[in-house]
């Protein structure tokens, strides 16, 4: 009775929030929580706001403790999901929250993240053309980063109309749960509380492949993304401004509608009312995204910003949407739409 | 089909918080959403996290457009809620999430609140002793106050042993929510954040009575209680530090025994594993309460600590656990013990 | 004996940060002090962090409390300046905070202020070529916008060198002190922190016509520009984020070479080291702006970044460089480089 | 030509706080820059708001390297600066930000901090009644851990005038720069943002015998104290609320003139106006504390609340103040008054 859930990596700030999405959907029941170094120690001492499951005891992330389940989830460092999903048996759902299967060309993945390229996965990015029907007919899903995501939905519907010309430049300032849970020196409270801080600028950040990658699919030819990534101080949340210049002929109303044909009968986008401009307290904890799009007329560009929640939308509950279509579950399934503010 | 809801005012921080917490429950039905200076915008201008009720309509607060439901919610500043109560029906179930009904002292009331005192209805504390069956008995609930939440939550299991003597001190650290949503100058971002103040000091907090009147009752005896509330650098979130001289033979295994004992059962309140202190993060957004406690024995005092989320269990969580009771449903449909962390 | 300063404005945001700079400059002696609706409170109930200007009443802000001083600053909303200033001596030096005198075009100043255009003084941004001439020779001085600030500050030496062409696109994250001290729904603690916002997206904020100004007198041909500012949740400091397409031929150690060249001199100006990025923690109370630059070569752009507080090199800071050199004392005296971290 | 000064430590929150306040102390020249794992590296990559700093290389903490210099400030982790000190020359003088010699009694040292007692130096807080001669007679000074800083400015006066009774309750909430900079997962921003968490609780925290001791020696018997501290959401800055039971017969006017006797000619110590609380921003970055004292009549308590920045008077700032008075240099030489707020 119940899909049988597997979550590695659960001593995560990804992996705990897989715990919280999962927790409160109906299909699900929790199984085994890994762990890597934490493991023989109970969930509660690196998750107390999972109250009802603090007694678990992580075990350790192995293809024997995740075997036996409906769906494994990994939310396991890039380069370690490749080894434990070859050992997962096909008819397994394996939902990857890692970079692993993300990028299509192996070149790019040794010049981003080094070392053998382990393949390539349907994205998990149901809002995307085409893809709801690739992800209902898989067992294998690649769950996009972060960063991707929150781009992606901000300038997709452009390139998908032809509004916007092949040069994107993208901006996103993101929570610092983003960075993950191992202590580093710049990720100190001391150190991220009042400042912002750019790092990874000049096009090295690993997300850059990805979204270059899928705005090209979107566009049907080549995109060039100029993508800089800030560090804000907040623990949740990305807001992503992204811009290109206007393809000939754009006008802002041109420009609403596109928008609005696309997110229309989207269960986790809202298209923002006009003058309303996204913030992420509105999508905090939620598996929605907000959106809002302007021509800018003196400058001859398209500006689209979107906010998520990093860990919901961009990561746990992103994955659990896309593994209810695996599933053939209703693709709204257990998810909130409904954030937690102020 | 369904128990129809009315909420009060709906703009404001309470208001939004019931919203969420009533949206997922599967018992209750939303209907008249009410205001007073925004009625006529649309509830999205001022809760824009509450997707998919953002094209709602408010209406003006008046007896009128909020009859014809079973429960009605008051959100509303202390004052308004006693001559809105009587004029709706005492077959609806009333539940007051300001001052108005609290206290049982009319001249307390009068010293803290000043003007005429409405009346008392039954506690929401449901963990109070006795609490429960009088709420479970009633058309009307009086839901207590953010810190009164806390601080009974963090002491009242000493006082209920006689663990702890007659004069209590607590210190508590509030968010911003706290305060609401009416623009005030020392409420700013940017005089808050990076910054703890105190104010409401020397016992004149209105909390204050509300936390001596059941501390008082728990005990048997009348208790003193020195209150000193903060303002912290967040937006939820309430830390109270409690202690009180420790009463003659009290060890700390007898105390963390009468804790555990009172608590064993409680759906809502954790008592953490010894060595873990509470923390806000640990129930943001969750309907539960983190608690520890201590002997010092140098100092002689028994130093309880404990934490909520003031809107959710210390507001629209706590108002619905009670509502709940007095509904006959089980205590606690609809609320979630998962906190939404980092 | 010393220069006698007056400050309109004294109880806001920017009049207190001019206050605790000409507090610690040992040339000036700080005089009269403004204020509109604050008059006749003293300093200490608005900027309680002076704290030995806290028992100094302010004045009403007029001509006449503003006469006899040697130096008057204003930092009043935008289109109180003019008035103002036309009252004030031609021999007295002014230095406008506000926006009045910013712009050379009256058609931009109708476009984004409306009202009658005050007039252009000397820009207070000593950095830019040809501005230290110019401001050692004038009574008038208008100091720049904290966006302006930072986004020329990261941009101009590519701009000066010939390096980028003339479409930029800069996404700046500012503290919410830059919004003021008028206290407005959007800008209370509870809805800033934890979350980033966009605000006046699509090029319709002030400081676009103001960047788009100075980078083309720099460039000696029209730039367009692309700005978008957001809201981060903290009290001071921008990060700003600014990219252009290279020019033909450009190198990255081209690129480093020409900031190198332009900001090896400066006082204020720290090119970081290569593989450091910008933070406004660097910043921080500091009169300094810290900025990198990087080559992006596959997507064929310069990306340059810089940090500063808003406050201090973004307004009363810059505001007494520039006034410095009016005043011919030496161009950094009485100010710091060193920031308030962590 | 001026006082040599070498920093052990420099690397940390507390060596970079010294090295802020020094840099602008007429009378200091920065000497040897020393740390431990960062030696070798450059200063700037510790410590990027050191602008004019940032090339200066760190050497290793030896007496060699500290050697030569007139004063030698130490601000290494407890049990390191015993046995540097005795390498030190007597006619140098040493200031310990570290708690080595704080301690009177050898039993406290070891129950609380372990090892070997190292001695007692005299206490770096001047306000303390006859601390300023035995500073000024003294090449030894050990510089107050920042809760007793804060905790003994907000009681002592009440002790020493005898109008509280000898039972105190602390409770302090201090920013995260307290902890210090070694990378723990608890400190990590994504933790403590929007999250307060109490920790050693129940008079275990290292600070409690040091508050005690001199609070005893104030009131000239002894005086037990319970102490809480609290970790709030921001870098800087501690708030200490603090109550003891009035002693018989005091009142309101006797209790504020008791403090405003004491702190009337105190150059750091500001009494605030009455209705005006303390908070941590009004001190930020300088050496001030900011105190208000009530009396709560119904509770019978004298409650006292001050704000520090705990790395300025709290750590370096203070010690600069005590290290002014062993110098014969004025004691308020080089250190601000003025706070860096909003």
């Amino acid at each position: 009775m119940g899909t049988r859930a597997a979550i590695a990596g659960a001593s995560g700030y990804a992996g705990g929030e897989l715990l919280r999405v999962l927790a409160g959907h109906p299909e699900f029941e929790i199984g085994a929580l890994t762990a890597n170094s934490s493991a023989g120690t109970a969930l509660g001492a690196h998750q107390p706001h999972l109250h009802p499951l603090a007694d678990r005891i992580l075990a350790e992330t192995t293809p024997e403790t995740l075997a036996g389940h409906d769906v494994v989830f990994l939310a396991l460092p890039h380069g370690q999901s490749g080894p434990i999903a070859e050992q997962l048996g096909g008819d397994v759902l394996v939902v990857d929250c890692g970079a692993d299967f993300r990028l299509a060309d192996a070149a790019d993945w040794e010049h981003y993240y080094g070392g053998a390229h382990a393949g390539t996965w349907p994205y998990g990015l149901p809002e995307l053309p085409g893809n709801r029907e690739r992800l209902r007919a898989t067992r294998r899903i690649a769950v996009p980063g972060c960063y991707p995501t929150v781009s992606l939905l901000a300038l997709f519907p452009a390139y998908a109309a032809g509004l916007a010309e092949p040069e994107a430049v993208i901006v996103a300032a993101s929570g610092t749960s983003g960075a993950g849970r191992a202590p580093k020196p710049n990720l100190l409270g001391s150190e991220v509380m009042g400042s912002m801080s750019a790092y990874g600028v000049g096009g090295v950040h690993r997300h850059t492949p990805e979204i270059t990658q899928e705005l090209s699919a979107v566009a049907g030819h080549p995109v060039t993304v100029s993508f800089t990534p800030t560090l804000a101080p907040m623990s949740r949340g990305i807001l992503a401004t992204c811009s290109a210049r206007a393809a000939p002929g754009v006008t802002a109303q041109g420009l609403r509608d596109a928008y609005a044909d696309v997110y229309a009968g989207e269960p986790f986008v809202r298209l923002l009312p006009e003058g309303q401009w996204p913030a992420t307290a509105m999508t905090l904890g939620a598996n929605t995204a907000a959106v809002q799009v302007a021509l800018d007329e003196r400058a001859g560009r398209v500006v689209a910003v979107a906010a998520i929640d990093n860990l919901t939308k961009g990561t746990a509950g992103g994955a659990v949407q896309s593994a209810n279509l695996a599933l053939g579950l209703p693709e709204a399934m257990g998810l909130t739409t409904i954030g937690v503010a102020p």
